[in-house]
């Protein structure tokens, strides 16, 4: 699951004076169930009571972004409103060369031009069923952990299957609380989705890196969607209504979105994991690949172009896990876990959950010990790190779709579940262009770093390698493979194990060769790792509930989940103060700061157009709002629910909110509605659409 | 010791068919050493036979530029020729956000104007001899390894610091052939350097990273520095004719340089070290401070300015180490290397040498066994790794020179050697800037590494952090040192043992906390690693050059050697010819290719004065020279031994030469003498300069 910017990354010094305030603070943390809302605290603190009628209203309006995102319908007439960041990767499908919308941005004019996108997929969660009961009665007391992860996952494919065929909805399974909790999610869903409009790249994520995660910010980062039903603009029950005044300074807002994941629920030697093993881990990768997507980006133009997504998030990913990595590398962070897990253990010392806690606290230790010795082969062979390219993941998605669906359904790997089925193909039948030279050069990069790691010595890397280097044996592969042609991949999708069997494509055949290796470390992450931890936490979240009822909301799991907060500046540790909002004329300020050069430099449409807008218009506001990655794209909206902005980073003090929240100085960054409509109105010739916000 | 422009990187396909080729080549091979030039190939398939005074002008107009390059003098009046890239240290030292000769290049009109440079010294070899009898002496028969590296050390201290005090000249007792032979250097050395000239970097590095070792090419990169005596311009005997015509195609050419290191003599096992474990570590370092250098580098234009030259040797010592690692992932280049240990094995079966070959190769195997298991601590502490800022690099000099110089010569760490210690202070005394902000990034980087690789619960990690994270302690500690000061280093330095021990410098006390480790793991390294492997390689050596008396010249060690080879084209491995040279006209075109965007963006000057160049001037030619990183700024002469052009890079082709030399396709890449002259007289309005060379 790709979860569009991780908000959680780069280095903060002020992490020990943050979690100091962290201790006292109650405030606005949480990202709660639309069926758990935190009414009390609402009440308490913000005088406020969501009526059922509003959260359902506010539900029905989010919109999941399957690629990683949020978003929100924004009219009667399906117009989804989400990040530029979000939409990147249709938008950057649908460009070429001559036509480079990333770079130009886009507006359709009329209908007619709206441009479909190749593999979009918006979900819209109409219906929530608590499950828990029937998946634990699945799993029979005594059961090896084999068999419990196996009767589980049964169980899950087979409640997600009878909700597809009694409803017709996309149905998931959720695994809350780590395993305190199952719940069936049912989504509307929508794959005709098509672009309406897009500003250029360089307004959208203007600042680039070096302002990503930080504050204050001026950037543009929307785009716009349609959804479609049989042909047409789909018709929208609920959707937001457009408040273009915003919220003022200290008022209540809230974000309705898709938080991707938290690791608030760890005990202090699941955080060790992450600090000395998985984080550093991920970041020698991503290291190791930015620097080779520059290095390709840098040999022309068009080379740059097609690195751009990747690039994109490859720097955001390690912005966010360098911040997370230095949260755990500050010894009071750590030292603050330690003394929670320390009074937990003592306030439950006299009660019968005492011993469950230290068991369970054990289980996760030893559940981690098997990780640690499985990590290399499950990250290389499982995770494809070690074939990493678009033409192996389809490889790898035809031989398995091929093999799981010979099986009956309870038995399938989670992601070939009959009711992910259609969500599957979209992707793997995704008209998208792939580059071969980009493929090359990264598969050859992939396959010299699994000579690295799993030795040059190991005998299924010489099988793979097939006596060539890893530039060689990459280039053959690459332009040896049928793959590109979607034609080619639908007929061996149709044609099932057969015609897999007989295929003699080197792609196929390398999948082929490495799959039954994947699987066997796959069933041992799933049935050694995956399992004893879910057992453990589910035990952990039950006994943290019973004594810190308040923080009774799950980690985050790319579901929607209602966030609260205020809109709010803040006071930076060196005594900067920071306002709740900035404006369009300090974007030009900012531009202007840095000689209009890249990553700064304004689109020739901005320059020359910025007499004819308001320079006080608010641009970009943060607020106390719990967010993190997956977020992105959430609409902030006011106790009318109505549309007040729309969230799309968060700034380098919430950056350890993965591990714990503190509204000190750790906020949300939106674009505010007024700069949307100011800028559609009097930059880009909208009108039509800006008319539409609402309606 | 810094070898600028290692050329050894970057993956390419080609490496099995030029080994192919390289089994059969023998010609142009060779880093032989100026008294044992070799002449029976030159007579033989050149009809040259080199004459001892045409040795001695070639040898005593060369020079070596100490931060890690080479150059020659081109002028009676101590005019010297290198790359830009050699000099840029220094040009970067001398610019400021005001004055950025980088960007804008530099030329001084008259003496007068020439800029002194910081800290840079050259080095010209005036004499050799052999020592190896008096070190092999110091060495008694069973001695341990622990005795044989104490009494070899004392032995190339005394035999330096002698002849220093004798001659005056700076002395280095140099290892050659792993330790097959000692041989004491003498050079005259200066350190009061100017810089005269320098062009526009965006020139000089023209195509930047993504052509960097690529052919064909399109670089001025050259600059000039003069070097002067008692305040005067120093008046030079031997300096090099110039040649304008330079040489044709397929004619005989000669470089005269100071290649840094090859490995063409290891055996299998250290190969095989290399590949899994020295390569990949340093890797992953680059890869990680060259994302955190352009970060910071992004941040402003002046940032970017400060990280300039960190990230240029970054860049290129990581497009070279990726070649390198390509290199040996290549199955074909082991298996060479191993046919050749098995060959070399058999052929000494018969002989009374066969056991110790064996022995030998079993010594290397266990050295590196040694070094696996310190060579995390090594990289950490001892060499600075865990620390890695100009600040820390500081305060340890200071530390270990007190230290040091409480010692007898004999006794002392080589580097703090009596005859050393004057360049030693040149660069501790260095006025040259040091940015804060740029120290408090890397060091923040270097403690965060530290702490992931030694692990957070390490107790040395924990005194050094003292309880904060990285980022924070990094920041106090550069705010707190008064090391940016000169004079506070000079006192210190001038205070011996008891100034270091009353100092409350935060990072002289940090130096002094680690520095006892640092010499631990050091001794180890010297005494358990590097003295049997000097042992065994000298074993190793001498039976190949039994064996193989044809490649009897020694592995490159960054001092004077002769190479030779012809001008010549080549054509690729997808069948495309490339010219033997390029001219100044294909760099406007290479430029128009690339809409004239960073970095194909040719200077201002450049494109204002198209029309007054002669565009078919040749810019940059190839030869089929034996080259390696440390030969940059070398001089390519003809057999009149004129200046024909300046070596500055090698091709991809080229990078597996590090391991095994083929000129097949690899190159030595030069500019070429015209377009130096052109440039100057057209473009730079520098006849005068112009006028000077050969002069």
């Amino acid at each position: 699951m790709a979860i569009s910017r991780q908000r959680f990354g780069r280095s903060c010094g002020a992490v020990a004076l943050v979690l100091a305030a962290a201790l006292a603070a109650q405030g606005d943390e949480g990202m709660w169930l639309f069926n758990a809302p935190p009414k009390e605290v609402l009440r308490k603190n913000y005088d406020f009571e969501p009526s059922g009628a509003w959260l359902e209203h506010l539900q029905r309006s989010s919109v999941r972004v399957n690629a990683g995102g949020s978003g929100s319908f924004v009219s009667s007439a399906g117009l989804v409103l989400t990040n530029h960041h979000v939409g990147a990767d249709a938008i950057q499908k649908l460009s070429t060369p001559e036509n480079d919308y990333m770079a130009r941005g886009f507006y359709a004019r009329t209908r007619a031009e709206e441009l479909p996108c190749a593999d979009q997929e918006l979900n819209v969660l109409v219906n929530v069923e608590d499950v828990t009961a029937r998946i634990e009665a699945a799993v029979k007391p005594g059961a090896s952990l084999a068999e419990a992860e196996k009767a589980r996952r049964a169980a899950m494919n087979t409640i997600e299957q009878e909700s597809l065929e009694k409803t017709g909805l996309r149905s998931d399974v959720i695994t809350l609380y780590r395993g305190g909790l199952y719940q069936l999610y049912q989504y509307k869903k929508y794959t005709d989705v098509r672009l309406v409009f897009a500003p250029e790249e360089s307004v959208a994520f203007f600042g680039g890196d070096p302002d990503n995660f930080e504050y204050p910010r001026y950037d543009l980062d929307i785009c716009f969607f349609r959804a479609y039903e049989h042909g047409q603009p789909a018709k929208i029950e609920h959707y937001l209504k457009w408040c273009r005044a915003g919220a003022g300074d200290g008022e209540l807002v809230f974000v309705s979105g898709h938080p991707g994941r938290t690791d608030r629920l760890d005990t202090l030697a699941h955080l060790e994991y992450h600090r000395d093993r998985s984080l550093p881990d991920m970041l020698r990768l991503i290291f190791r690949r930015e620097v080779l997507l520059r290095s390709y980006g840098e040999r022309s133009a068009e080379n740059a172009r097609r690195a751009q997504k990747d690039l994109f998030n490859l720097q955001n990913a390690r912005k966010a896990l360098v911040g997370r990595l230095a949260g755990l590398q500050d010894p009071a962070v750590m030292a603050r876990k330690r003394a929670e897990e320390e009074s937990l253990g003592r306030e439950e010392a006299g009660h019968p959950g005492a011993k469950d806690f230290q068991s369970a606290c054990a289980a996760v230790a030893a559940a981690l010990q098997t990780l640690r010795k499985i990590e290399k082969d499950l990250m290389l062979l499982e995770q494809e790190q070690a074939f990493r390219c678009q033409l192996f993941t389809i490889a790898r998605t035809l031989v398995r779709l091929a093999a799981e669906q010979a099986k009956p359904n309870a038995e399938r790997l989670r992601e070939y579940r009959q009711s992910n089925l259609e969500s599957l193909r979209q992707m793997l039948f995704s008209p998208a262009p792939i580059y071969e030279d980009l493929e090359a050069v990264k598969l050859a990069d992939a396959l010299s770093y699994y000579m690295e790691r799993a030795g040059a010595g190991d005998a299924l890397v010489c099988k793979v390698l097939e006596g060539k280097s890893p530039v060689e044996r990459a280039a053959g592969l690459v332009r040896g493979t049928k793959l590109r042609d979607v034609a080619v991949r639908r007929k061996l999708a149709e044609g099932g194990l057969a015609a897999l069997d007989a295929s003699r494509d080197p792609m196929i055949l390398l999948a082929r060769q490495v799959d039954g290796p994947a699987r066997q470390v796959r069933r041992v992450f799933e049935e050694q790792v995956e399992e004893p931890l879910r057992q453990a936490y589910a035990k952990i979240a039950k006994i943290r509930f019973a004594a810190r009822g308040s923080a009774a909301y799950p980690d985050a799991t790319f579901t929607l989940r209602l966030a609260f907060g205020v809109v709010r500046g803040y006071t930076t540790e060196f005594g900067q103060p920071e306002p709740p909002w900035t404006t369009l004329a300090g974007a030009y300020r900012h531009a202007a700061d840095h000689h209009n050069q890249e990553p700064f430099a304004l689109p020739r449409r901005w320059l020359d157009g910025k007499d004819r807008l308001a320079g006080r218009t608010p641009l970009n506001f943060v607020s106390t709002a719990d967010i993190i990655g997956g977020n992105s794209g959430s609409p902030v909206v006011d106790r009318q629910g109505r549309f007040v902005g729309i969230i799309f980073d968060g700034n380098l003090e919430s950056l350890v909110w993965d591990y714990v929240f503190s509204a000190q100085r750790g906020r949300a960054t939106a674009v505010h509605a007024a700069a949307i409509e100011e800028a559609l109105r009097k930059l880009y010739d909208a009108a039509p659409l800006a008319d539409e916000l609402g309606r």
